[in-house]
């Protein structure tokens, strides 16, 4: 197997990418990887270190898609970008799952620009791993498509489902369709249709509506949204999780200073816990080869994570039997 | 002027409803409340206080919609019910405000079949004050139109940028758009079209397209969006407020066992601070009467604080302004 990663991708590219990439060399036993990017940046982070000859590649790609780049523009004309490259490498079946942290709209857009669709997906959607007190919610979609029809929920309740069990090796995870109530008669006619086409499914899971609560509430494993809700509500937590751990902290600091101190681990520990890269990033579910993207501001543990998941997942046919589980 | 509560509306109703009118009366004046509800258990209340006598009246209704009802069919099959018979107050002029901390779902659906709408104005909608760590937004529409069309949103930030001004006293808060990005040419159609409609207003402070993390962040003081998202992010907030301060005294009972009694009421303290009933209760903006949605958790301090503010809001003018910015 081969798995290629965008070496300059993310807040901390290159070097917490490409120490990343070597951390993961210790569980790549015989796959290898290939380091998409400016070769020299990435071979000075290399340098020192002679483990990776033999194991990981590196392809030249001299541009790079900034953070603050535009979308759909900065993929149309940075061609030779490292994000470009990447998915390239997936779309020609050159690598078997393909890994980046940088431009989040960018990134989306190439791969929806560049890849196919898996046999029978109408649209690739974004699935995230929200962690909560009482354990761990898939959402999807959280930003591909923020213009949904009822038949792209029901396919991100089926490819959100056949994810969740092949991360958390759970069978049969519940399914809940975001909504305003839990009545059936709830919410939009985008809603209301796609409750019925999950409803006629009898190989899905399928709960009926949640509310927004839900997400913590131990009702579902999987929840489905359009892309617009699904990115409102992935930004409202982690902006709410950093925001009420530090109003914590700062109370604490005032009112009981003695043991603020004492406080810190935990919110950091809490924080931690609602970090999403525990998950490995992101996967753009339905393209034709495993895409993932990782948060902006990954380190090498987020980088190794993600390059531990995307092969696990490729070995246990995450794909494979999406096709198999939507044209059935 | 003269202000209505549902007597029975709301978890714990009809006891602290009625204390909360009582305990308004010391700000009242001369005005007047209307308590709207089952007679016998309203005076069962009032019993052992002479000092309503002359500013408090009674309607009887007969029926009470319950929490669990279904919204729709229970307004329309509970014609004595207190939500029907406090909207009509409202809609036939006999009082300047209706508040209820009830059946949201039916409150709702109640004020929208049967009052009028503020000249000019396509829809109301439903504004809620949230708290952070860095002030108080306010955000609208949070579920009364889950179907919007632009000009429904445009005339969302006008209502709520007046309602900021009157409950806060500050003029001109900045206006955010709700989207997936920052950029204009992001998020669907309806947010784009949207986009420049509040641009084309000169007297708006509009600051454009913000994220779902921006809630928090100081960026603008009132935001606007779909009703569907807006009903999901509230309940997020709402649920994560709790979530998160549950686990961290869970873990402080575990880790720092000797501190974690002095943490309850700093925790305890941001679950309060993050509770909108401190505000008043959400407004149904854009209705003829003031109508004011209460939590259904309301206490009498709640409810107290719904009076006051829905009061205030009558006494300066709320509404004739809504219609003066509109209509300009």
């Amino acid at each position: 197997m081969k798995l290629a990663v965008d070496a300059m991708g993310g807040d901390q590219a290159p070097g917490e990418v490409v120490c990343g990439v070597l951390d993961a060399l210790e569980f790549l036993g015989d796959d290898k990887v290939v380091l998409v990017g400016r070769e020299a940046s990435i071979m000075e982070q290399l340098s020192g270190d002679n483990g990776w000859r033999g194991r990981v590649e590196i392809l030249h790609a001299e541009e790079v898609i900034e953070m603050g780049d535009s979308p759909i523009s900065s993929v149309r004309q940075k061609k030779d970008s490292s994000i470009n490259r990447l998915v390239e490498l997936g779309a020609s079946g050159q690598v078997d799952a393909v890994i980046s942290a940088g431009n989040t709209g960018a990134y989306v857009a190439a791969c929806q620009l560049r890849m196919k669709t898996l046999p029978g997906v109408l649209r690739p959607g974004i699935a995230v791993a929200i962690p909560h007190a009482s354990g761990v919610s898939v959402v999807a979609d959280v930003g591909a498509n923020v213009s949904c029809r009822p038949q792209n929920l029901y396919q991100y309740a089926v490819m959100a489902s056949v994810y969740y069990e092949k991360l958390f090796h759970k069978k049969d995870p519940r399914v809940g369709l975001l909504s305003v109530g839990e009545e059936e008669s709830k919410g939009n006619q985008l809603v209301r249709e796609a409750h019925e086409l999950c409803k006629a499914d009898e190989k899905m899971n399928f709960v009926g509506n949640i509310e927004g609560r839900d997400i913590f509430g131990g009702i579902c494993e999987v929840m489905i949204c359009e892309g617009f809700v699904g990115n409102v509500l992935l930004k409202v937590v982690e902006a709410l999780v950093g925001n009420l751990m530090e109003t914590v902290q700062a109370i604490a600091r005032e009112q009981i200073p003695e043991t603020a101190a004492a406080l810190v681990p935990i919110t950091r520990g809490i924080q931690c816990r609602y970090d999403h890269s525990e998950y490995g990033g992101a996967p753009l579910l339905g393209l034709q080869k495993l895409s993932i993207k990782c948060h902006g501001s990954s380190n090498r543990q987020a980088v190794k994570n993600a390059i531990r998941v995307a092969r696990n997942l490729a070995y246990d046919h995450l794909n494979e039997q999406i096709v198999e589980r939507l044209n059935k």
